[in-house]
């Protein structure tokens, strides 16, 4: 068995294929400019292999709704040459095998609870703070999709009272994601977060702005562990602000378990996504075989 | 079979009995005062029938965790005659049967999604708003549980520029449950919610905490359907006031199903909580049987 994985970032796609056992032979990555290019070269990796199903786990927003007409599309972005690009679909035209299709944190979600930080667990929220804000869940194996996908980098913040940005979201006032993530802490401190000494007023601003939407997260979904992945999230000195302020913004009303044990960094570090991509490669190929 | 089920409130206790069609045979409805009095009425009750299972739907918070040496109890509710009261065990001694145990407002979820106006849909999020603001969220079947419950009811709110009143909960400052449910619209107001005139411009300040909600448990959970519970969603004007906050404040950053459809007032009325109770106990005998 040879499974395949596509981590379709807005800035490169990672491809790869491994054994039957996870164990990746070969990986790529190749620049995300237009489709025509872009999917050339993935076209280029996978026609030197005989897969057998592929995980894709995609930049959005994307249909991930079976039931819809888009399903496997992208969908808005703000990636013009890929909006309304049927990734699914042409994948099928090139390679008629079995497939998965969901978000890139969503499967990093799906790597980290089946192979990394959150094993063992039975749910976990991962998020990413990097260029964007994003979260992927899983419950009982199984990743979190209704009538679409999270966006939960998108829910709303209370304004941290010596802050006075405003925020990068076009489409939101006080989004996490518009006052939280790597673009945003550098607009408004004109340096890029990994120039900013460890001491900086920075941190705890973006601490006040994550732990507030870890609390809302655990209030929603009441996840058994919330696993951070992203550039941003990279600074170690975040964690123990991130945990003075969720424990002040709870204060005690949800008995949380012990809060270094439930906001964790990632396991898989980089790998959360393409392994969580070959997991659900596995699993396509397992539920295609049933039917 | 003779189901049983407990919808256990903070104000009264309703216990219902039915057939294996879920016809309930017969209900009272029970003050909620100390655990021993209102335990005794409960106990009268049930051993008039010889029950297969009970399904419980508990204020709380509760502990849910089976892992927990405490499950099945109540935590640490301000109703202190109740706190860390064993309600499971308490039921398992006066009768060696098959539970479920859950909150309230999960039990309310899954009947909405199984009998109700969810019926068809594969997640939905069910709130209350009355006394309190609960949700239970129900995806796949399945009811939402991690190391807890969602006590979504807290979520943190922006506030409204006009609104002068700083919210009733005592853990948090910005809360849903602090600034919109029943009793903070009387203090506010100086009136019950029903009392207040359909034009009144508390309604359009409800609607706008309630959107916020919404939004972000959109954001987060993607259900197909949001379905809403409680006294003061009797209220129909509510409606197109929330539906016109929730386009406001999504911006159209992701596409929902058409509002009217995916925010609804529950299907069962008072009923939600009592017919999601007995499906879980039909369900828990049917696993216990399994086993």
């Amino acid at each position: 068995m040879i499974f395949g994985a596509i981590e379709a970032g807005g800035t490169k796609f990672v491809c790869a294929v491994s054994d039957e056992n996870l164990n990746i032979i070969e990986r790529v990555s190749i620049a995300t400019t237009k489709p025509e290019e872009t999917m050339k070269e993935v076209y280029a990796f996978f026609d030197r292999y005989e897969v057998d199903s592929i995980g894709i786990g995609s930049f959005g927003p994307i249909d991930v709704n079976p039931k819809s007409a888009t399903y496997g599309s992208i969908t808005s972005t703000p990636k013009l040459a890929w909006a309304h690009y049927p990734f699914l679909d042409e994948m099928k035209k090139r390679y008629d095998i079995a497939y998965a299709f969901t978000t890139d944190v969503n499967a990093a979600a799906y790597g980290e609870i089946k192979k990394g930080v959150a094993f063992g667990s039975n749910s976990c929220i991962y998020i990413t703070v990097g260029t964007g804000i994003g979260a992927g869940i899983v419950i009982d194996s199984k990743i979190i999709h209704g009538f679409g996908h999270p966006e939960a980098g998108h829910i709303s913040v209370q304004h941290h009272p010596n802050d006075q940005f405003d925020g990068l979201c076009p489409y939101h006032t006080s989004c996490l994601e518009g006052l939280a993530s790597g673009p945003a802490i550098e607009k408004r401190w004109g340096k890029k977060a990994q120039e900013l000494e460890k001491t900086h007023q920075a941190w705890e601003i973006e601490a006040y702005y994550l732990a507030q939407a870890l609390v809302d997260y655990t209030l929603v979904v009441s996840p058994d562990k919330i696993v951070f992945g992203g550039g941003v999230m990279k600074q170690s000195q975040l964690y123990p602000l991130i945990f003075a302020e969720f424990k002040k913004l709870m204060n005690e009303y949800v008995a949380t378990p012990l809060l270094e044990d439930y906001i964790v960094p990632c396991g898989l570090g980089d790998d959360a996504g393409i392994t969580g991509c070959l997991l659900l490669a596995m699993d396509a190929l397992e539920t295609a075989i049933k039917k």
